[in-house]
């Protein structure tokens, strides 16, 4: 806990948390990320795309090892959980282990990522996705707001833009990766459990839509004469809601809308809105945003409205390794605690990281679901149970091992 | 025709007509009204709020006048006819009178009011109130854009923001007063009628409306842990449009809506509307606005939310007298057409003017219901109509008094 209030005080921006990719304040943040690992026992070096990785050898140096993280990076104006407390939970793993002089039959690694959230050049995974081999090298040449290249920026982070392809983790170089996040959700909290093991990280659809009607004056056109976009919109918003509430694990949001001309006596001639739709099966999603593109053209039609209707984003659902979900259960049950199983709602560097490598991943409580927010809060007890589930974790997975 | 036309030149803007109040681009076209209306034969001043007035005597030099009128000014952007047709309208009328040498046997005053739509001081009916003696001596110090107060404009408009009091119309001055308008909705045009007398001028509530929830994230926030009030707001546009198209007269519109924070990956926390109802009786408007209330509330109960609701516009409605309405409707009956009545969805000089004198105002067809808008349009047939209309109407007016 005080080791996430220390990384705090790294910031671009003074009264508020906010470090994006490359900045001084993930420099300073990952210096002592890295004083943290070789306090710990850890190798430490930075690798081409600027994390930190902290390497602890096991008792048979060639087995493919185990990486332990998270991300050092965050939003503007964030929390001081989400990312940092994954790495430092597994830093207090690996020294915990290391006082009880018990190597594992592996090697451990210790991963900081230097991006996972994107902020600065809004692409997201930069860190994992050099590890993954999926580094997209057209990317070098995004610019920040300051007109900065990734490129440059990577170089003056101590990392290698040339050096990125050899980054890669190659094949069988790795046994499984497993990330300790907070939820960034209320249901933990809501079953009173202080940590939960992750089945899936959720596909995601994001829809553009928008129903074109006719503007018109609120004082003079009856209403069977209008084409009003807005109710349109409106029943949408509730069919996707009922939807969603009917169909176990959906979730759908609509969170953003925009009339125009957008004044309170006139009628709208156009509705914009967004629909978010997130399920950890994407035959469920797909399915969800079919009905939902059924369902507005049917409400076009009747109400004699034209639509636009644009798959902004799609990423299919990420299953979390069945065995290692399995194992991680069990670590939780053996600490005593309550075995609850949820999918992940956000992305994290396991989605990327399950291209190479079996995932796992295990959530935190954290109050009110809240996070991305200064108020982001998780309670000393539920982080130590979650070092308690990691180190029993890697215990039963090194039992399996030959040492 | 031509001379909507020849109007629609004068303006503050290249390409586009925007004319408001005391600007050069009004009072040229004031110079134009006043050429106009002396060629027609009537005697023009300016009076103290800078509307032009014209005056032709009746045979009756001491009963009480009829007015006939509308306002000179627009909108930005406007279209040509709001407005300037019903002074046109009234002009040519007064001329054909001339023409037929046949002096009514009261005098008639053809008003172009110099503020209506209130653009540029954010105040509407300045033209009338003048004439109405409710004129605010306060407005006097409102200021323009550039800092220009309203008294400053309208001394340099040639009005005289001291005299503005004994503009004001005397007790018994007037006898009616007479507004032809283009309807600005679609129902003339539905109906296939060239004309349409005004029952009332519909009465208005504005509120301004709010539900507050909680912000989450829309991949981890399950669907019964939401406090989302987009979808309390949805219920409410769709309540509202329900309730409107099952009440008779009633339109109910939500121009407006907003959500913050306002990212398609966040649930919103709060949802902001305004909804726009109105109807020619007050009682079944403030009916539908409590009823809208009520659901508000009940929503907000069944959801958890908070609300805000905010009555930020309130006013009554103008019902068009009655036995003026009914010569109005015979004139039409006179000239061949079909005699459609419909309220006014939107306010007019004439609703002023119904607190110091008898109204009656005559609608015009205009195309898609459009107005405010450059595509605004009338067929010349039906302003041909409209002047055949009120010459009819005028000779029944004289007709009943003695010449």
């Amino acid at each position: 806990m005080a080791r996430c209030n220390e990384l705090a005080t790294f910031t671009e921006e003074p009264g508020r948390i906010t470090r994006s990719y490359g900045t001084p304040a993930l420099t300073e943040a990952r210096e002592l990320v890295a004083q943290w690992m070789r306090d710990a026992g850890l190798d430490v070096h930075i690798d081409a795309v600027g994390n930190v990785r902290g390497r602890v050898e096991g008792s048979e140096p060639t087995a493919p090892s185990l990486l332990l993280g998270s991300h050092l990076d965050s939003v503007r104006d964030a929390g001081r959980y989400d990312g940092p407390l994954g790495i430092l939970v597994a830093i207090e793993t690996v020294d915990h282990l290391r006082e009880r002089r018990q190597p594992a039959p592996f090697p451990v690694e210790v991963i900081a990522f230097a991006d996972e959230e994107g902020l600065r050049f809004q692409t997201t995974y930069l860190g994992s996705c050099a590890l993954a081999g999926s580094f997209d090298a057209a990317f070098l040449d995004l610019v920040d707001e300051n007109g900065v290249t990734l490129r440059e920026a990577m170089a003056a982070f101590g990392g290698d833009p040339v050096a990125l392809a050899a980054t890669a983790l190659h094949p069988g170089e790795a046994l499984a990766y497993l990330e300790v996040h907070i939820e960034q959700g209320p249901y933990l909290e809501s079953v009173a459990a202080p940590v939960g093991v992750v089945t899936a990280i959720s596909g995601q659809s994001r829809i553009l839509a928008a129903f074109n009607g006719e503007a018109g004056h609120a004082g003079t056109v009856g209403m069977h004469l209008r084409r009003d976009p807005l109710p349109a919109a409106a029943e949408i918003v509730l069919a996707a809601e009922n939807l969603a509430q009917h169909t176990p694990g959906l979730l759908a949001t609509v969170g953003t809308i925009e009339v125009t001309p957008g004044a309170s006596n006139v009628i709208a001639g156009q509705a914009r809105f967004s629909v978010d739709v997130r399920h950890p099966e994407d035959a469920v999603r797909t399915g969800a945003v079919s009905a939902l593109e059924c369902r507005v053209r049917e409400v076009a039609a009747t109400r004699s409205l034209g639509i636009d209707w644009h798959i902004a984003r799609e990423h299919s659902a990420v299953f979390c390794d069945a065995s290692l979900a399995i194992r991680l259960a069990e670590a939780v049950a053996a600490a005593g605690l309550p075995v609850e199983r949820l999918p992940s709602g956000a992305g994290h560097d396991a989605v990327v990281m399950s291209e190479v490598v079996p995932v796992a991943m295990l959530f935190v409580r954290c109050a009110g679901g809240i996070s991305h927010h200064p108020a982001e809060s998780v309670m000393a007890d539920d982080v130590a149970a979650a070092i308690d589930v990691l180190e029993r974790f890697l215990d039963a997975l090194a039992d399996e091992k030959p040492r």
